[in-house]
């Protein structure tokens, strides 16, 4: 057990409203009249979520990009956020409020309101954020999955990953460097998807554990076959297709990919309305009796990695 | 102009929904269907909000306080809060989280959700909380004030500026240290006075420069007589009668009071209503024509302290 892994283990004894999920959720659930309102408080904290050397312009896209990453897990339509805000430098604070004025823009989302607090020079940035959306049917959770489902994921995986080394001073293309420092929050199809699913939740913290997170939250075990894993060109191209530059891709995080499970006889509504969004969904594995993650690979379990993805107090 | 206020500034021509009032006011409203929501997020800073020896169960207390004093400005019902914590050292987090639980069961408030981040040692303290209101009716903002209004406050003012000399090492009662440490947010007088009122804000940073920003937002003028601002009789125990310590008293802040204005035949509508409530609500002056705040004492008119409150960059 870690530091936060114990204060999160108390804040939970506190969230008993069954709304708060457990805090075990991308986001709460408020129901308010018939209105059924989604809430999520995402923070970005420098040298953990963002690198020191990130332009300012991309934190902010990243930190609004975050939270309504939760909100597409839940299948919640955006309608506003608050900014809790820590001053740094003067042209830090300028590009930081530039870029998020256009990424407020971008997805037409307002800034209703928040807090700034000034904080002696030096101290690491760090910058809060809650994101209300509504959902217009139930709310999917990651506790919903059964035997039997298949396991879907969004988008491609790894980019962000390979972004991240990029930043840091790899070399490699700068579509995966965006993907890391600007990346799209699955919304129209987290809306689409949620009277399908049977659970579902957005990827950050990396594939692999963010499944075995879904499994745990359902009471059943995962099996994710590694050479469904969806991986763009860009990734092949830099990553290569080894076992290795898959298990990489599957739990490096950041993906802020849909990651949801469905009954089989659901996969052609699923196909058809990937079809229609233009958004590839990949079949990536199933879901069973059981508890745990199992991995295959070109037909062979292999072992799990020793790290899943990013775990709270890493 | 300040750092600070520059940031805000430019975050203040991003919130152009009429939600976010300008970010001016103590909170936003969100219109969802047929419910009007108040939103709020207030974060406290170690060394701004609280002190470093300030113990973590009346930290965690007052996060809350302050957020739901918002909601009480406004009028608003509170609905449920989220929480964005920076981690400290365990001890110290263990006891934030027994005095969040105590607060939040005083309350009766669900805490739905949020997020937790590790810092660096040593990195000075913040947390950020957001509260979600409903309000029944209009949402009072602080610029109906109109010429003719009278102008009230509730309960009494300068406590907690006494009890933060207090908390610094003066003499002084702990009822004095209480109302610095664990403010009561005056929830059921905002709901209760919203339909009467004309503009009402919560006294946080100092009654002078709230009241004066009440008349900016207003396009007023407010006046104030100094010998009609409610002191407790423990404040005038320990500071005396003296203009210098109603001065005192209406600069120093952190009293989460109420302030509104009201039609003057509200009057006794307005004195019922306190009776009710078993809580004083005292006539401190009226608004004019004009702009800008004018003291008088005694019936003189006092040139305006240096410092009317607290301001951020302060």
């Amino acid at each position: 057990m870690t530091r936060e892994s114990d204060l999160i283990a108390s804040l939970r004894r506190l969230a008993t409203d069954p709304g708060a999920r457990g805090l075990m959720d991308d986001a709460a659930v408020l129901e308010v009249g018939d209105m059924r309102l989604v809430l999520t408080h995402d923070m970005l904290a420098e040298g953990v979520h963002f690198l020191r050397d990130d332009p300012p312009e991309d934190v902010a896209w990243k930190l609004l990009a975050v939270n309504l990453s939760d909100l597409a897990g839940k299948g919640a339509r955006p309608l506003a956020v608050l900014l809790g805000y820590s001053l740094g430098p003067s042209d830090w604070d300028a590009r930081f409020v530039d870029g998020l004025g256009r990424a407020l823009r971008g997805f037409d989302i307002p800034l209703l309101g928040g807090d700034t607090i000034a904080v002696a020079a030096g101290t690491p940035r760090s910058y809060g954020m809650t994101a209300i959306g509504v959902a217009e049917g139930a709310v999917p959770s990651r506790s919903g999955a059964a035997p039997g489902d298949l396991l879907w994921v969004t988008g491609s995986i790894g980019d962000a990953g390979a972004g991240l080394a990029i930043a840091r001073g790899a070399e490699g293309p700068a579509a995966l460097l965006e993907r890391y420092r600007t990346p799209m929050p699955r919304l129209e199809a987290g809306r689409a998807l949620a009277p399908l699913v049977s659970a579902m939740m957005d990827v950050s913290d990396g594939l692999l554990i963010d499944a075995s997170r879904l499994a745990a939250a359902s009471g059943v075990a995962a099996l994710i076959t590694l050479d469904q894993i969806p991986l763009s060109q860009a990734y092949l191209d830099l990553a290569g297709e080894s076992r290795g530059a898959r298990l990489e891709a599957a739990t490096a995080g950041d993906d802020y990919e849909l990651l949801f499970t469905a009954p089989r006889e659901r996969a052609p509504a699923i196909h058809a309305l990937a079809d229609r969004l233009g958004l590839p969904f990949s079949r990536i594995g199933g879901i069973e009796e059981g508890s745990g993650l199992r991995v295959l690979d070109a037909g062979e379990e292999v072992p799990l990695p020793p790290k899943l993805g990013f775990e709270h107090g890493d």
